[in-house]
């Protein structure tokens, strides 16, 4: 158990003190970050979190930076980064669309068969990166089913596994290709990067999320996919393996209760909520949440405020 | 309680006797069939159909046909019949796409409000002919979602409704409004023509249905649907109500069990299950089977052994 665990045990959710700062930074070895909300809102970085990031990366915590979004791939995500100002690498970005690739890579996928994708470049970057062979994503975009009389779709009997993102040219090609090779492919996987009910696409409007996309395979299959991104335990196990960290030396830092405070009460985790986000205090403090993070703050930066403390102990 | 309910009672599913089938026609004043597998299969009409409708219709029963098919309203869904050489009049089909809007002017739907379709011509159809005023449906079958920066989509406050049906042209324009129609309009319905998971639109192999637009839809704004088609309740009541009959008065027949079998059962109907189509008798007749029709024939015309009987005591 870390100690801003124990000091917090039993009190519900607080705001962190300066102590309880003190205490986060020099109980985990590991930070991960949900982006939206925390790291920047929009097109537009956060205040203070360049520098709370250094100050992180200078007491040599690892940061780990996740995201459902599986339209770009690691090396895709990592432009948003650099726009912003942003110093870190691509492999401490773990997307949706890496976390299929990996989960494919993990479960030592047979290089022989392939993969149909639903969804954007990302997913298609990250199998090739992994050597995983497919067909589908925005090449199938333009694609129209033709329904004369005895029209009949063929499918590649090869494909092992169909992965499902977030898709805006979604249509119903690659939904009848989708379910011909989940209902009729023997053992053939049904992989979703998320199930999220809508995403901030663009600043001005919530979107349909990749909630849909899933939604209309589980529609005509009456298969329940394996979901690889958060909330689900796969990113978070395989962050863990990668850096070979126990969940008690790592802390999930989010702005929502219900997938990234979730998930890493999930998986064990040591949990931060900001209120950089979607989150306000009264919904967290509201008697109706059920979600409690072990602590929160305004925002990222209020790390800083232990600096020059640490500075001294370090 | 009818005749062959009697006959069959405590008994199990059984193969018609001649007795039953005269039971049959004596105990009900209307037969509901499912079109596919019992009328025609693909663009062939089974063998006998023409003559055993040709019977009961002389003997006074209402004849009605059912089908989950939404793309076409009930006229347009009337020269399918035309061109097999059967004789019905439209009011004789109780489509889906009849029976979303036959459902919203059961509830007296605010004719000032509008419906957002996503679908086919036949639901749009049918809601003129009940006056209601509509948008989407094939119209925004081309629309394109250009997701830059602070993009925005305008949806029609007016919406009251979302009707979900069949669209082989399903896009993200049409998910997102639908989406935003039933998220952010207060007390807007979401209806849904049916949830088949797949559906027969050509012979030469089964197709993604309904299932998913719908599970698309439920994917975004975690909602469940209104289902007005087979298997819910909605389509059997207002048969019922329209020709002012009792359940016990009517036999449903059709070719599926957990469709069509289950359907007559929900609502208490005398059931005929007809081997002409998806089930073989030997499904039926499986320990594991869980769905007992009151009989069963090898197909609809086998009701025409009746016939000299009948004309004698008629």
């Amino acid at each position: 158990m870390v100690p801003v665990k124990a000091a917090a045990g039993g009190q519900g959710t607080r705001r962190a003190t300066l102590e309880d700062k003190m205490k986060l930074i020099d109980g985990v070895d590991c930070f991960i970050f949900d982006c939206d909300g925390v790291i920047w809102r929009g097109d537009s970085v956060i205040e203070g979190v360049p520098e709370t990031l250094d100050m992180l990366r200078a007491l040599g915590k690892k940061l780990v930076f996740v995201t459902n979004n599986s339209t770009k791939s690691r090396k895709g995500y990592l432009g948003k980064f650099t726009s912003l100002g942003l110093n870190i690498n691509a492999e401490e970005i773990y997307s949706s669309s890496y976390a299929a690739a990996a989960y494919l890579d993990s479960i030592k996928f047979d290089r022989s068969k392939k993969v149909y994708v639903i969804g954007e470049t990302g997913i298609l970057e990250e199998l090739d990166l992994k050597g995983i062979k497919y067909l589908g994503g925005p090449g199938d975009g333009q694609k129209v089913v033709n329904l004369k009389p005895g029209e009949y779709m063929e499918h590649d009997e090869d494909v092992a596994a169909v992965i499902v993102g977030f898709d805006r040219y979604i249509n119903y090609y690659k939904i009848q290709y989708a379910t011909l090779c989940i209902r009729e492919n023997p053992g053939c996987m049904f992989i979703a990067t998320n199930r999220d009910a809508v995403t901030h696409l663009t600043d001005a409007q919530e979107w349909a999320g990749n909630g849909s996309m899933v939604g209309a395979i589980v529609g005509s299959t009456k298969r329940e996919p394996h979901v690889v991104g958060k909330p689900s335990g796969f990113m978070l196990q395989n962050i863990a393996e990668q850096f070979n960290l126990k969940p008690e030396q790592i802390c999930m830092v989010g702005d929502r209760l219900d997938t990234d405070i979730l998930f890493g009460q999930n998986g064990g985790l040591t949990t931060c909520l900001v209120l950089s986000g979607v989150t306000t205090e009264e919904q967290l403090l509201s008697p109706s949440n059920e979600v409690h993070p072990d602590l929160y703050m305004s925002q990222l930066s209020d790390l800083l405020a232990a600096k020059q403390t640490l500075k001294v102990t370090a």
